[in-house]
């Protein structure tokens, strides 16, 4: 396991291979964000910065999570979610066909005054497409189980 | 059709109803944030704050986005999506069987100065539960296109 004391400020990482399909792109946005621009193809190429059909930043958002609880399950990372973002940015759109994948950067680590069976690790975290752009980044504080005393 | 020009800070709006169900929560995050705790009543209830089964944030963010969604299209806003928030938090757990809704609030209005066919709209957004109580906010950035001259 991978407790709240094994995290150092600094520390980087990098993970995950998620591909955007058209399909999930389109079935994503249809239930959760049926916008034209993340639904139809003429409507995206309308898009003053899209020019063609992109995806629902909350799509962008969800298949990065599930890169992250991944990594962190390969890890054994005793994780607890988290309270909030920062800021989360999408600079460029995520488009189908698009390979996406993360890196990460812990910014600070604070146990917890009240809990001491846990702590608080800030990180950026950012989305890359398959030419090193970044898609998304987010500024997050995430909940982490601190070792138990044996 | 609602256009930028028709913003004014200060504006409220609440709208919208999406009953979270279980089977929901549990799809939604098998498949982008497998946590444990988002899946499985046990581990719910083993969390320290969650107490419960709780929704991921995330399904709590497209299901907000999809009450925002269809509230623009019933009142025609020509929106272009949103480069970022500036902060969203989840105060309050989400559970299976919550009735959500949505306040916003106009917080800034901004004219484009590179692109005079749209400004930029800041909202606080906030949902909540069937008990009034916050489950999520966020402050958005959104771009809606200018009303076009004639």
């Amino acid at each position: 396991m991978k407790y709240f004391e094994d995290f150092r400020v600094g520390d980087v990482e990098r993970f995950g291979c998620y591909r955007m399909t058209k399909d999930e792109v389109v079935e994503f946005a249809t239930r959760f964000d049926p916008q034209p621009f993340h639904i139809d193809e003429a409507a995206g190429a309308a898009h003053p910065f899209f020019k063609k059909l992109a995806a629902s930043g909350w799509h962008t958002a969800a298949a990065t999570m599930r890169m992250m609880v991944d990594h962190n399950e390969e890890l054994g990372v005793a994780g607890l979610g988290s309270p909030g973002l920062e800021q989360i940015n999408w600079p460029v759109p995520t488009y189908p066909g698009d390979v996406l994948s993360v890196q990460s950067e812990v910014l600070e680590v604070r146990q917890s005054r009240s809990r001491p069976e846990m702590g608080f690790v800030k990180s950026l975290t950012t989305t890359l497409n398959q030419d090193g752009r970044a898609v998304m980044n987010f500024t997050a504080n995430v909940m982490i189980a601190a070792r138990p005393k044996s």
